[in-house]
This record gives structure tokens, sequence and C-alpha cells, in this order.
């Protein structure tokens, strides 16, 4: 058993202040003395919302230049800052994204989604009781997308084919899925 | 509707060659013909496996500097080069990490953990009918990680005292209760 041990920082090297993350080349102490190098993805945080409506899920589709090919996906967001409340982000990224607000919002899970290399967490959080906005926040200048509902079987057809291939989404499905599985 | 529009990569401008990611900050036209920046992180691309016997999963704690804490995860690692094929892949990490083979193996989806700016492809095994091996392969020697097998009641222990944060984990393991549930 290695237990409690940690990778203790010797050296921090800033490589890169970019627009949506820092990337810090770190060199660290292992357990066993020897030193390491650790490039890290320093990233502010992020939301994520699993919407439904009427047995409906709500996906936007957007073009993805780090995968060159458009994905669905739940709605989501960085976090504006560090500090910035979690809740708050995620009812600004549901209104701007699709235009809906939600009466009823409850908290899924955190989580890393990349742990090896980056630090970003990503707060999951489940959105019912939806309204429409009248005049919605806009979205981002860069961001173009498109608003789906889709329903169990439409779900399942876009996992089949692979155009949700995106994990925080495939896990919000699954946890949608176990939630109705176990009513 | 803005349909099948791509981001034209305008521009090339290589940040960093890192150990186990590169960075490229691209210069990028969008559907309205304004020029936005995008950050990518490039990756080789990893494995994950979803390990059982009888009842229990295999899970390997270790410390994760991007995290500054002990997480736990199912046995993963990166792809030795872009072309190699995953299975041969996720059969060595599993071996390296867990001094276990397996006699059989089932895809159970590939995904993108980070599609906002990562290019990391993630390919999910499950595999089965388990045999410890004599000699097995090293671990890589930066890695120093414990074993560790949870039953069912102690997964959703593990899950709620977010000792497992590690969204391919949680994912899989989701996947795994789902189909249990569905057979």
């Amino acid at each position: 058993m290695f237990g409690d041990y940690v990778e203790k920082t010797i050296e921090v090297d800033e490589i890169y202040q970019g627009k949506i993350f820092n990337v810090e080349k770190l060199m660290v102490e292992l357990p066993n003395q020897v030193t390491a190098q650790r490039d890290i993805v320093r990233h502010k945080g992020a939301v994520a919302v699993l919407v439904e409506k009427d047995g409906k899920i709500l996906l936007v589709r957007q073009f993805r230049k780090a995968a060159e090919r458009h994905l669905l996906e739940i709605p989501a967001g960085k976090l504006d800052h560090q500090a910035e409340v979690p809740l708050d982000a995620v009812k600004r990224e549901l209104e701007e994204e699709t235009g809906y607000a939600a009466q009823t919002w409850t908290k899924l899970n955190s989580f890393y989604p990349s742990p090896g290399y980056c630090d970003e967490v990503i707060h999951l959080y489940k959105a019912e009781n939806l309204e429409k906005i009248d005049q919605p926040r806009p979205m981002d200048e860069d961001e173009f997308l498109d608003v789906i509902w889709a329903d169990k079987s439409k779900v399942q057809e876009l996992i089949t084919s692979q155009e949700i291939m995106d994990l925080k989404t495939l896990y919000a499905l699954a946890m949608y899925q176990l939630g109705h599985e176990n009513s």
C-alpha cells in the first residue's frame, strides 16, 4: 500500500495563459524521492445541466473544434471566475444556450472529467419545471448552437450513432435512466 | 438552425509540446465570418476498463497532482501512439496497473471527456474472467497506485464520500448498474 503520500511540488513553470485554460509544467517529488514532470491544464471549473420536460431531454448541438465535428451535449459552460456559485452559473448557461429558466434545481454530482492532467471540476444539475424566457441573455458571441429535444428512444439512437460522444452527457443520461428505473 | 457549418482553421500556433499533451492556439472563422480563438489540448487518446469479478469492481487509488488529492478510478492509461489498437493498450494497462489479464473483453463505448477544448477520446472496455499474471509488466516508473475491490454497496459509499470523482469511472459504474438492472 502506498497510502496517503502526496507529490510535493518542487518547481512551477507557467507555460501558457489561454482564453479558457492555463498550462503549467510542474516538477514534483514522488514517494521514492525521484523527481517527475507533471503537465497540468488549469481550468476555472464548469457547470452542466440535465433538463427534462414531458419525458424529453434537452440537448444542444454545436461544432466542437477539438473534435472537428458537431457533438450533441447537455447545456454546459464555464464558471465566470473560480469563486462563482455553480448554481448561478448553470442558471445563466441554461438561459443563454436555450432561452429557458427552471423552477426546480437538483444537484446531481461534481466530478473531474480528466483528472490525469486537468484540474477542471464540473458541477452537474438537474432542472425541471421549465419556463421560456421572453428576452433571454444572448449567447457568447462565438457560440452557435441548435437546441434539440430527444425522448428516451431518440437518446438511445443518438448514443448508438455516436452523435452523443460527450462524457458528461453520457453520464447524465445514464443517471437519468437509473433514476427512472429506480422510481 | 445553424446546421452543418464548420469552424475553418485560419492559423495554428503551436504553444507547447508536453509529456502527455500538446497545446495549440488556433484562429478559426465562425459561421458569421468573425474570427475567434480556440485553445486546444492535443492528446493521443486513452483507454479504460471496468473489471468485474464475483460482483466486485476493481478500482485503483492514486495521487492525482491536478486535483492535489488521491482519487479512485477504474484502470486506465494513454495510448502509446495515436495508431495503437485500443484493445492492445487496455490489456497492457490492466496488466501494468493491477497484474491481471482477462479472457473476455467487451467494448462499451468511446467518448470525449472534455470536447470543449481537448481532442482526447477514451475507449472504454469491460473485462471478465480474470487471471493473475505471475510476472506482470512493471508499472510506469512515476506511477504509484493501490488496487481496491469494491462491491455494489462499497461503490455507492465511495461515490457519496466523493472518493470516486473521476467522470469516466462514474459513467462506467452507471453503465454497470444499468446492465444489471436490465438483465
